[in-house]
């Protein structure tokens, strides 16, 4: 029997992704939560290079990585395809799960950091959030009209960036600036196949809230 | 009549594993040397959010991002895989290439910045190099017993840093810290699936060489 077991955070767009990749495809698994603070020896042995969640461990052979692990369903089991069939359409689904990929690093820091770090995150945020304006113009999904593999990996913009925002308390997309991209987020959230897989956002804003709290206190500490 | 171009930089890693993929597969390509200081308007509007080199054309629609590029050769032409067929090797080869990917910023801040940037980018490349020590200790490929996407997406530290080191006059790579590391390169430079792709270590180092010198005077100079 194939045994899939899931380490992750509840409150990550990166363990969000596994779990929701999972759920299209029909693929019972066990979901082992995390503790940030207190590892288990399980996720220190699958993953020794990151030593991150999400893991995914199908019949005892961990994967890790989200997209990775996304390409791993995707070839292993059945049910909806995530990435598209077309070559040339997958290519251009990996270039924009490696263009949000590659953003990642900005969002925390415009977030989770302060002083230079913070300011430099926000920019690079802000020319993420021009590109992205400019592509989803007239797009639901980032390639052809079919959900997939690049609307997962949007699930940091598409969802979490607002829920930081809000926790935060500072507004980085705003509909004059990016008209577009604004657009698209609402129709993201709401639409069926994104609706359904998302975590509460009430929960996960108070939780970041009390994250950003003990940043903020962490950094006004003398070091 | 398929029509594959490549626009790229003789001297670039990145260039060079689409040129490798595309050899290894039997691919007839046009190879078009592009000019850092005036891009040609083919690679702007072929790549408008990166305007980097590589860019794969192939019929008409550009395809850009090295290891993309290589997924899609690989999906798209006969020949070799270079991907492995099982799903669980394909993860690792994916998981090795991120890994290499996500540390191209350290490699270059390394040898192309100074200050600040230049001392984290080296931390960030001696731990890179800890884990690849471990990692290739009794391993001539990084998958398996054969050669492929991982191991293309590693000549950047396999092949391009040695030279940078050399052409910089700094010495990173030494046996007695990363023994393993430092075989495993010695025999990536000479086994034949790479030897005979690689482009000539006298003009690289003479190329960057001069790179270098540019970039200390241009720091040098006041702001």
């Amino acid at each position: 029997m194939a045994e899939v077991k899931l380490l992750g955070f509840w409150y990550s767009p990166f363990t969000h992704r596994v779990e929701w990749a999972l759920k299209l495809k029909g693929v019972k698994y066990e979901y082992i939560e995390e503790d940030r603070d207190n590892k288990s020896s399980l996720l220190l042995q699958s993953n020794p290079v990151h030593k991150k969640v999400p893991v995914l461990i199908h019949n005892g052979k961990p994967i890790v990585e989200s997209m990775v692990i996304l390409e791993y369903i995707d070839e292993t089991f059945e049910g909806p395809s995530i990435l598209p069939k077309d070559p040339y359409d997958r290519a251009l689904a990996r270039f924009w799960s490696k263009f949000l990929g590659d953003k990642v690093a900005a969002v925390v820091n415009t977030f989770f950091r302060k002083g230079e770090e913070q300011e430099k995150g926000k920019e690079e945020v802000y020319e993420m959030l021009k590109v992205l304006d400019n592509e989803l113009k007239d797009k639901k999904f980032f390639v052809g009209d079919k959900f997939g593999f690049a609307d997962i990996a949007a699930n940091l913009v598409g969802f979490w960036l607002g829920v930081f925002e809000e926790g935060y308390g500072v507004v980085l997309v705003t509909s004059e600036k990016f008209p577009n991209f604004s657009r698209w987020r609402d129709e993201y959230i709401n639409c069926s196949q994104v609706k359904e897989s998302l975590p509460s956002r009430d929960e996960l804003l108070a939780f970041f809230r009390a994250r950003f709290q003990a940043v903020v206190a962490s950094i006004s500490a003398p070091k």
